[in-house]
């Protein structure tokens, strides 16, 4: 049995099927300006690609499936640059892989695309970014390719046969390869496909936040994949939605995690950047997590300012936002952190995979009543 | 002008003053159970003491007054106890002080109190601890004292004469001397006397949580002086107040601080109250915050297991509780510190200090309106 | 062309070959008493296996080699036991990979083998790791194996085909399926196959220090894959050796990397093993290094106490060492560390690999020499 | 009794005075080029200022002597300057105290002086510094000062009366008032009066290093205050001068302490001057500490270029050194690190303090001596 290659070729998708359903569509108050796509995109530059692997039902069989996973790049300056990032990253529970870490701590650097996948198939999607510098890009200076690729995790073993290592190199590359600019599909996508939020289906969601000019003009953009969370706790907009809906609910515990990815177009350094990803989980607060024992809730953040910051050579001319102009920038990562695990929830459709076990998508007509019922509804 | 000791004797006014009105009195709803006195010294051992100084209003005249200022001190084990406690710290963001974390990572405990004051006082009230020690304590082992206090801090130079320095090291032995259990004095008191939190009056609060006996039984409390915050982004109990209550707020940005507390009786090691401590930031989360870039917001957290685990010697015997036995705790952290900063709110009265200065209370019935408004208001 | 497996079984080779030269052996000076194997494994339960590729030689075309590279594990427990181990880890210079570590971190616990390996084998590595658990272990109590790798890597691309991805499943299998306790082989095995240290031969190192009754009896031992250094720099005993011994030099910088893994069965919590990580630093400073940026100086620490303790269920009993008494596994990390480093190179053999590229073993009679000029011969 | 006020008046030392002797005028062989000073202050705009205090002998009585202590403060663009530096720090061993270290963390600069004193004076030094800035400096735009005061700490109590708490403000104001370039006086001066280091009279050294205009002619400078280590540990040059040099040994652990400072010129962000800070230890370790469990070792970096980067308001233009150009400044501290605290050690003299304790002065000719019998001396 051939795992079917999704090809998540949003660009068609944005052309020819109906928008997606997004959170705020439904009624959901959220502060701030959005951006045009309210995605990780609205930063000029970012790009984003899935592979989708969906394939077989019913009993697992190991190495057979079912099938639900995949596997999501994140290009900080697109997939024709070469140039470095500022970036950072925090762990709030560190329940889970991001590897690269090291050195993106020690630089200060994102030096190639961020990637995210399901627990088991971190490094099979490591060595194939190696594979794929390698092949797309040019010895560097000493001679060599240095590879130390960032690639997280989020564990789908509830609904995908996850010890069948189904991701495979040539996925990778499909996910580097068809990165776009623009819309984001959100939902059962890419390294989201088989994940659980708030015993709700989960995956990849989106949002953004455009600063006002007098704080600079500058966009936030968030991208999830969500797999934590205990129903009971669930808040949406502040009202304890999961409370409200109980139905579908399978877990005593929160064995899940979240990766979130923060971009911006405002000239941070690596310090600054850090402060960004501490930030994130505040907007994760909001949605009522309590970040459980079992969950990796790992953040990193990047700046597509300061373009050549990271190359080698004579000292360089880079551009600095003050500490005391980030405030704007804090709340609007808290802001677009709330909203794209909502977005996530809201796009996720209700899956079957292994063992027949189903999740239940988020239900659009009852979330509305609830909000209603707690006068949240926005129209 | 002499600064007024105010005789923060809890025991007496317990005794002979009303009750403190808590949020949950209000209708405000929380999740959870509370221990007897719903405070940080429901956790076994733990004491609290006070010194309050206020004194003259009007013009400021720098070392003359007004003054509105104080110091907390919360002690482990108890004053009479030389015995550490495994502790551990996390910044969410850093503009602030907390001496004696070096020490407190590295060792894995904290040796001796926790104190809070204004920014400016951080320095005597830590000279003043080991002055203290000094003065009670025994020549250890190596014929000397390490001294090593864990002292933080929040800005009150909105109402108090801070360049005064007016907290000297008597108030600091009186604060020590006077720590006890039982009910916890909240609002405007120790070092929390002239805190200002969502630009409502703010001061200390405290919260606490019981675990069932399934979960091991054990309690968890918090104590907060909190002075962060920007009104528009207050959320309590997920209801957006600070929108719905603008009266008093005169700030453009959240300049203020938060230092935050937490004391547990499950024998947990240090890594693990590191994650406690991390936790805390989705109880803020929940209350709005967004962690201004001139917020000091640190959080320390210690148990009161293992008595003797800090004594040199032979090895140790110790209890440890299994990580996968996190979780409850986790969301008591959670929970207890949403609560106790609202406490806080709910507790301290409308104050003016320096150059006529006002901060206005949080006013409790307009607060009962909204969480009615809002479909939140406990019967 | 098939990449040789060696079978890196050192129970036949130390029956059958000639024991290894040690730096002992050559009248080094070092400090401490070393145990029976002055190796890592003198910890009780440490095993550590090779898997060695050597092929081909001449220019290199990729995929096809000349291949030096291969892989290394060590398993605190042994391959037969799936029992935790405190732990923690440190980095000195960031520019290398070391998977796992953020679950590390929070959890304090190693759960599972350290593996060695190039930079860009590391995901094949990790991944590999889960499948031999999954192939071994029992489903965990939750129905599904977690599984975050601790897997890190030096660069040796100058003698092996790194793009040429030659490290496979098996090869990492065959790594942990032959670890074994007793002696360790060292110079050109294992991950160190290819690895250049202080521009001389490189690879794998290992030494142990037993600390007096007095201290607690307990033994500390260190494994290293060292591939860093400027020759320049190198210090042995204090003596400038890399001034004196010249030949072979053949670069400008120190591009290199070293992995440093240290065991000990004295009963320490993660907060202690992070500290006898940071130590690690000044063992290799009295080598010389001044870990440049190109460098991943990556160190990891676990203890063999505490069976048991990373079990579920209820709060388990443990035993912990005072911090006043770690100064003696403090000075122990510290020699070992300094002695596992010369080890290496003393062991390790002159190489050919890619375009001919060829490095120098470090000669043992220049290096007596030397240290007879400077009065540090001992003998 | 009042402790007498040293007037450290180095620049009138330094016309009247015989200049220091130095290590390397004893032949001790170091590598590298020096600045001018071979001081910290090579880097332009350090200034450096001690207050010492000497006064009475013989018993202990608390509060009156015998004194043997001071402070010493370090500005890193002088004391006319009210512009903050680019700051990070490191703790290779955590049993000390250095103030204003989160925000350092959060912030990046390094906003005001660097102070070091006794233990028991951290407090007062850190109130001082506030009070100096409010007397000297102008309100801030927000109407008030902000003040975390950078201020580190030894342990003198086995010469002073540590707990007398003898530092007093106007002792602050007199090491910043008189802070000045140029040469900088060591051994028993300042924060370093009353220290020990390897068993010999310790304080303050410093030192530095200029590198070679290829590498940019960037100037590296470092100062300690030395309190730190075991005598049978000390290597001078990699020489074992501890085992040689015994006489007046008398402890049988490390319990001391070492603050580091390192200042450069050279254009870094704070993630470079983090990972400066780290490199410190390999210098220590050359040195042949272990950082024991006593130890505070406490290391701090700053770079004095990007003047003007601190201030808010509009983003600012920056420059950044390539991190692939650190390597030169990397080996610059780890040697102006191991030759700061021999420096130390060569500048101090026996010392007599409380109840007759005396620390001896590393002797010049046996130093001189041991390093010909390893044919290390120099001339």
């Amino acid at each position: 049995m051939k795992p079917l290659l999704c090809l998540a070729s949003l660009f068609l998708l944005s052309l020819s099927l109906p928008a997606q359903i997004r959170a705020r569509d439904l009624g959901v108050p959220f502060d701030g300006t959005t951006g045009r796509y309210n995605a990780i995109t609205d930063v000029k530059g970012v790009e984003v690609g899935h592979t989708t692997l969906i394939s077989g039902e019913g009993k697992l069989k190991v190495g057979e499936g079912p099938v639900r996973t995949g596997v999501t790049a994140v290009l900080p300056r697109g997939k024709a640059s070469t140039d470095a990032a500022f970036g950072a990253w925090f762990t709030l529970n560190g329940n889970g892989e991001m590897t690269g870490t090291t050195w993106l701590d020690d630089s200060g650097f994102l030096d190639g695309p961020i990637m995210i996948t399901n627990t088991h198939s971190v490094g099979v999607v490591r060595d194939a970014v190696i594979a794929w510098k390698v092949k797309n890009g040019k010895p560097d200076m000493e001679g060599y390719w240095w590879s130390l690729p960032v690639v997280a995790e989020t564990w789908d073993g509830y609904l995908n046969d996850i010890n069948g290592f189904h991701v495979k190199p040539e996925h990778v590359f499909h996910a580097l390869d068809t990165a776009h600019s623009g819309a984001v599909e959100e939902g059962n996508v890419g390294g989201g496909t088989g994940m659980v939020c708030n015993e709700f289906k989960g995956g990849i969601g989106s949002s953004s936040r455009v600063l006002s000019a007098k704080d600079g003009g500058y966009t936030v953009g968030v991208l999830v994949q969500c797999n934590y969370g205990d129903r009971n706790e669930l808040r949406i907009a502040g009202v304890p939605v999961g409370r409200e809906i109980t139905d579908g609910a399978f877990r005593k515990k929160d064995v899940g995690s979240i990766i979130i990815v923060v971009a911006t177009d405002a000239p941070l350094i690596p310090t600054q950047l850090k402060r960004i990803a501490k930030k994130v989980s505040l907007g994760l607060g909001r949605d009522g997590s309590y970040s459980g024992d079992g969950s990796g809730d790992i953040f990193v953040a990047f700046s597509t300012a300061n373009a050549g910051a990271g190359k080698p050579g004579a000292p360089r001319p880079m551009t600095m936002l003050p500490n005391d102009s980030l405030d704007p920038l804090f709340l609007a990562t808290v802001q677009a952190t709330e909203e794209a695990i909502i977005n996530a929830m809201v796009a996720a459709k209700t899956m079957t995979g292994v063992d027949g076990h189903t999740v239940v998508a988020l239900p659009h007509d009852q979330l509305r009543a609830v909000l209603k019922k707690y006068n949240r509804l926005v129209r």
